[in-house]
């Protein structure tokens, strides 16, 4: 087995045009996952998606970007490993699926369904200033957040 | 144009292991959907899927199930036009790309996809003891819920 | 189980720009599906899927319609029964898992994706002027195209 | 952009039942396209697939395994990326869609899907003891074939 493959996958998920401070969030949320040595996966495009993905790979992280559209290119310069799916808003549902526990961070109706095929499949979701339903444990902080998403035998893990 | 092409399809989403009452409103929506002529949608399997479709079917009226499986005969015996899909959850996206408004009823996470990609494609959600979110018209009876979702001029319409 | 479920589906596959004596094939083809009293099951858009959905329509038969985009009435105006996927080209796959049997017409690329979900999933390919390959049955026109398609007991049946 | 995104993405396809010259094959062709400083990417399961992966990694290089159900950790052991997409046999779609270029080693109907939408999305492929058909540029050993898949210059490229 591939060190690769020992590593957590953390999903970080939330809007396209996120407020100012969600985009903050996002950065420290990246950095925080890189600096833990996990993987960031995430949609692959602007807002949430870009921030996380910016600051994991200037942390040094490794960064999965799953994308609605047919072409690898068009995911942000931020993604090392683009994986176009040519599905729309049905890859939210591969963006659950390919993560260990799922960060969301502000977000419409595509973070919730996110979030809702998250619990489909059993994995943990953590909430920063997004949707708070069942099924979303709500954190405080950036910080806090990543530090739930890793933590071990928390229920889901 | 065909005369099939002009009919309303009318979503209906839910659990597949529904309370009795539930299953109780969804016969009712199949009932009218129905009666106002207009094709009902679902995933095709039990629960209120299985009852509205039952009760539509009961009244007259065409009914069409996208399954998540990749065999059509998986559909459940009520349902006229089984569409197997192959895609597991992921088909909860198509379920709503096909309806023109959607009525929820029950349910839990897959419901809330459906909730989500409903106000994604821009359809009215219509609900029935259902998630009580942004972006679901709650109803009080089944009759309610099929006079919302069919009344004209109404947002999204 | 209903009526609608005990029909045969036949899928007509074949290529969105044909020459002329591809789309007669296409409507023969169309119209002998009809008449036989099965449903016509295509990729809803234009060329041999246009022809062959119209003449169904002529012949009072059923057309299901499975688009590549996630707007339902994208599909040509003789679909009765649009089915919009969002997936782009994935939807062949979805086009040969619900038919029962495939008759390809002409075609390129596409088509051959169609033939290849056809012989993964079991189903018999019937060929006119198209792919000569292993797994698929070349007729030598329309009528015994349909003739072949609706045989019982050939392997695959 | 990224050090990995600047790296070419060579898919390798071909059948999970392979006879043992195909494995063999399959093994130089993942060895050479790591040793080029190629990124590998397959359908993540046995066969072509698996040997492709293990002598890709065993000569240093990434793995990318695109598979059919939902959960990551079916890819095989020598994936580094395991993507899930719980689509089935419609993922080839995918795998086509994130190679530049494809390489096919034998293979069955699967394998003629992804030639097919190899050329649907332009890539060019090279064929290896595989389907004979327009729009596979055959190659006489695993060494030419990654070559041909690695010039510059070459229609589709």
């Amino acid at each position: 087995m591939d060190e690769w493959r020992k590593r957590v996958r953390v999903g970080v998920i939330g809007g396209n045009r996120p407020e100012k401070r969600h985009l903050d969030m996002a950065r420290k949320v990246g950095e925080c996952v890189a600096r833990a040595g996990a993987i960031l996966v995430c949609g692959g495009l602007a807002g949430v998606m870009e921030a996380a993905a910016s600051a994991a790979k200037k942390a040094g992280g490794l960064t999965i970007g799953i994308i609605p559209g047919s072409v690898p290119g068009e995911a942000n310069p931020y993604i090392d490993i683009p994986i176009a799916t040519g599905m729309g808003y049905a890859r939210n549902c591969l963006v659950a699926m390919n993560s260990d526990v799922l960060i969301a961070i502000d977000g419409e109706y595509g973070t919730l369904t996110e979030i809702s095929y998250g619990n489909i499949y059993g994995k943990r979701v953590i909430g920063l200033d997004t949707w708070e339903i069942k099924g979303v444990v709500m954190a405080s902080s950036p910080e806090e957040a990543v530090a739930l998403a890793l933590q071990k035998g928390a229920p889901g893990d």
